[in-house]
């Protein structure tokens, strides 16, 4: 741990974390707007959910009682009853149970913020608290600045990443497949990957074995199979993209 | 919850939350890269941290117990040891404490993020899965998009909110106060919103009592004190930043 590398640290964050829920139980207490948005976001996360609301949603049609916390994973509650959430909050705590309690920040283990989802995509805006609304207008702004079908392009590249470990499977080549995948990054750029297809991508993975990453567009023209060598030579001013040394052997896989 | 408006579930993503361990416990186990990272994050979230490490890192210089997990409410661990970390893991489902074995997703309550950070404002970004090096170039076109001041910008939002609930403090203007910042933050750009200063913030303020919000262009002219009320009329091509009413008594506050 190289003390001169190691960033400043700048305190009054929260932890920002991408929450594994695929198949927890996850209760919901609460049946208004605030809930419904609690219940798309688990949702789309694969959990299972539990509504518990009184009247106005046709789920587990009582109030809120303490079994319901049994075999459960996260707890969120959206009830217009300070007297209850703050019950709620203490009995989840006493279980160790993971909680948001809505509106009341200091009964949270954690916040929610304004997420962006593009398919394998999310991008997550949090002002900690200081402008719930304009973290809405940033995530907007970000949303509209990002290339359409990055969606996609995210989704290409873990279809590489995957074609990658079939092409070279052992756990030996784990650091060269991490070390070629870096070279891909930083030769490509996003708009790049969007416009990658499958036969790009096979292409792509024959300059595996001699661990380089051809230009983009020379990877495309490569597709017409009316591509030449010279494709191949390195350019000056585009260094990054290759190591400068093209002394392997055409004869690929 | 109108069945119409309620968006479609798509799942395969995470609960992207922001955690809140400002003074939580948090146990990392490894003293390598990883954990370097991870006690960064932690702290940025002002938790307080304990180091399990042999040798390499001046912590608690022995291989971890399972007596480490008393008290503590968050487990990351980073070693080179599959068998240990297993174990770890084991432990920490036993006593419901979150944990993230680094690198075994399986293992993991959660994922970590490319994280922008700017002040309040913290900007993640999950590929869930799909290509972590990836969710570093877009978190980097992100930041290169944003404006470069909008933490501060953020910040003073936060100060606009904390203003207006000394003006205006009572329960019952809540949803006054609400539709406030909203009308507030439909009507200027983060642009706009970096710009402002401690005055224009003060001169904007006295426009919750009417419920209105000036264009900023008005708002930095009134600052000159040679504004007129010309500027307040409502143009025929903004409506959004006036609700076309201005019959109020110019006798702010």
């Amino acid at each position: 741990m190289g003390e001169e590398k190691f960033p400043e640290i700048e305190g009054g964050g929260s932890l920002i974390l991408a929450w594994q829920i695929k198949n927890k139980r996850v209760l919901v207490v609460g049946g208004g707007e605030v809930a419904a948005g609690r219940i798309l976001n688990v949702l789309n996360a694969d959990a299972k959910v539990t509504v518990v609301s009184p009247r106005e949603v046709d789920f587990v049609d009582r109030k809120f009682e303490p079994s319901d916390l049994d075999n459960v994973d996260m707890v969120l509650t959206a009830v217009d009853d300070p007297e209850a959430s703050s019950q709620i909050w203490k009995l989840c705590k006493e279980r160790r149970i993971a909680a948001n309690i809505a509106d009341v920040p200091p009964e949270c283990d954690f916040y929610f913020g304004s997420v962006h989802r593009d398919g394998p995509l999310q991008i997550m805006v949090s002002t900690n608290g200081k402008g719930p609304r304009f973290a809405n207008i940033v995530r907007r702004q970000i949303a509209s600045n990002l290339p359409n079908n990055i969606g996609e392009g995210i989704e290409k590249v873990g279809k590489l990443r995957q074609m990658l470990r079939k092409v070279a499977p052992g756990p030996e080549e784990g650091p060269k497949r991490m070390a070629w995948m870096i070279k891909v990054s930083d030769a490509y750029s996003l708009d790049d990957l969007c416009e990658m297809d499958e036969e790009d991508m096979e292409t792509l993975l024959r300059f595996y074995a001699p661990n380089k990453v051809p230009r983009f567009k020379c990877l495309q023209a490569m597709k017409d199979k009316s591509w030449d060598l010279g494709c191949l030579r390195p350019l000056k001013d585009e260094p990054e993209a290759f190591d400068g040394s093209w002394g392997f052997s055409v004869g690929w896989g």
